[in-house]
């Protein structure tokens, strides 16, 4: 049996015992390089393939380390989210792993493919109007009504331990495949839970590492808030990189700011040419969120990277294949269909 | 220094000879499984992801092992293939393992990204009118003129037992995670090659292992010719498996004839759908080629599957993105663009 621990802020400990935890239920994924991509980017290149993670995405980490943590009195009633990304799914599925009841609250103008992995998990859909306030009213009723615990996509340290152990478990892969650690790791930067335990991880183990997070320059909340040191929300995100338009939390942008070295940002164009350089070359589906720390790379975006060993985290693989942003670009056939 | 060998239909040893000589070059391809493809076939799949090849294809094997087999004096004055296919990106890699000269015969309608590919490995491109003849023509031409060696994409024996590899290294790799070898194994049938050096390991190595091709209904040779007991070529072949258009030749053929158990068609449907559920369930890009024996395990087209283990071989994952099947089925915008 689990019991909830104090709320703070994860230390390399706590992602060590978060992956210990985790293990048994999260796929080991897979590291993978690719010649023609180092040649591009010109320093040598390992992809973190967390597309290939349950769930398609690294928040199955993040989400079972939550679920697993709480406690029987509270893991009974259930736990809630309001999204229709890969948080909602992840966390149907850590649910499943404890074999309680996951509660997602979906706007109702999600797609169907979404809604349909979310139930394949076993997420209970309570659909609102694609409004936040309709979210945030329909998560708290069922909050009242089924005294239902709520986990967060990333404000919240136990998911930020869990997502912190997707780089404990690179560097691992990376010392058995040879001596040396990295020079830095690429992160994309959402709402800051993915980059935030990966510096912990990062910052405890070498502290010369450096961690970068990555945004699209149509939401580059997280480099204006590094950089004038206090949290900017997000407004009016403009991105293909549907994973990366949320605000980041004050818990996620406490560590940032402290340990991040830098955030750099990748316009929608390169982020578009990246996913398809990473699909064509390494033959690898990957999101528009996970292409943005690669069109980083690919295009030059961070000094001091030439020849250097650099880690980059592939955070999903969830794509509509009927609705992809490559066949626009180079239409063959004529007539409409 | 190699030299040419008597052109003898390859055996266990030959194959193992060729990979050993073929080894430095290729990538050993990891075997991935999914449980979900799992429960929809009613069996234990495991992938052979030919589609991570050099190349993006099985076909580098067959290529450098033809032309490792050389004599000093041919290999001298280079290799000659037709092809706007895997087989001339490989044989370009294979001829630039050994430093060698590789031309290639493309007909002028060729999409520009397998141009640009086969350049890409160094091949030396000729254009040709896009007709049969004017292959034929172009590349006798290039024969007379250069002295060049014509390397087939299949019917040959050298390629033949190169193909016969990625069977081999299958075999190895389920032995290394378990102690059973498979009941069966998938494989496309094109020309022959893949499928002839399969069933020549299989059958040599565990004799009760089933050999199944696979073949589109659309271009369906393979299965007459066998049932008939004669070769019969492929006239008009209709299928967006572009890899499996071809005609068998009388080498594979022989070796079909003898060691494959049986040989199964699938519909253009269920190609496609075969090919989407590896995409969004494996999150690796196939070609339909690829697609088609698992179409075949996934939509039940083998008795006496149930509850089996069954290798399938992704041959390769060289797709345009920009052009994909899947697009026309489930249009979500309104406005043509």
């Amino acid at each position: 049996m689990t019991t909830v621990q104090l709320d703070a802020r994860p230390d390399l400990e706590t992602i060590r015992e978060a992956y210990a935890r985790i293990r048994p239920h999260i796929h080991r994924t897979p590291v993978m390089t690719c010649r023609a991509l180092d040649a591009m980017a010109g320093a040598q290149l390992f992809f973190k393939c967390e597309n290939f993670q349950k769930g398609g995405a690294f928040k199955a980490r993040g989400a079972t380390n939550a679920v697993l943590m709480l406690s029987e009195e509270i893991a009974r009633r259930g736990v809630v989210t309001h999204s229709s990304g890969n948080h909602a799914a992840a966390l149907s599925l850590a649910a499943s792993f404890r074999g309680i009841k996951a509660y997602i609250v979906v706007p109702s103008n999600a797609p169907a493919p979404k809604v349909a992995a979310i139930k394949g998990y076993g997420g209970r859909i309570t659909f609102c109007e694609p409004t936040l306030a309709a979210r945030e009213s329909t998560t708290a009723r069922l909050m009242a009504e089924k005294e239902v615990y709520l986990i967060h996509p990333y404000n919240n340290h136990h998911v930020m331990a869990g997502q912190g152990t997707c780089a404990l478990e690179l560097l691992e892969q990376l010392q058995e495949g040879s001596a040396a650690p990295p020079d830095m790791i690429l992160a994309p930067v959402g709402g800051g839970g993915l980059v935030s335990g990966t510096a912990i991880v990062a910052k405890s183990l070498h502290p010369q590492l450096k961690v970068i997070g990555c945004e699209p320059h149509g939401a580059d909340d997280a480099r204006r808030s590094k950089k004038s040191g206090k949290l900017i929300p997000q407004t009016n995100p403009k991105t293909i990189a549907d994973g990366l338009r949320s605000s980041l939390g004050e818990k996620t942008f406490a560590v940032i700011r402290e340990l991040v070295d830098d955030i750099v940002t990748v316009e929608e164009d390169e982020i578009v040419a990246a996913m398809r350089h990473v699909w064509e070359r390494m033959k690898i589906i990957i999101e528009p969120s996970s292409a943005v720390p690669v069109a980083a790379a690919l295009f030059h975006k961070i000094s001091g990277m030439a020849g250097k060993r650099v880690g980059i985290i592939l955070s999903g693989g969830n794509v509509d294949v009927d609705h992809l942003p490559f066949k626009i670009s180079k239409p063959r056939r004529k007539a409409k269909r």
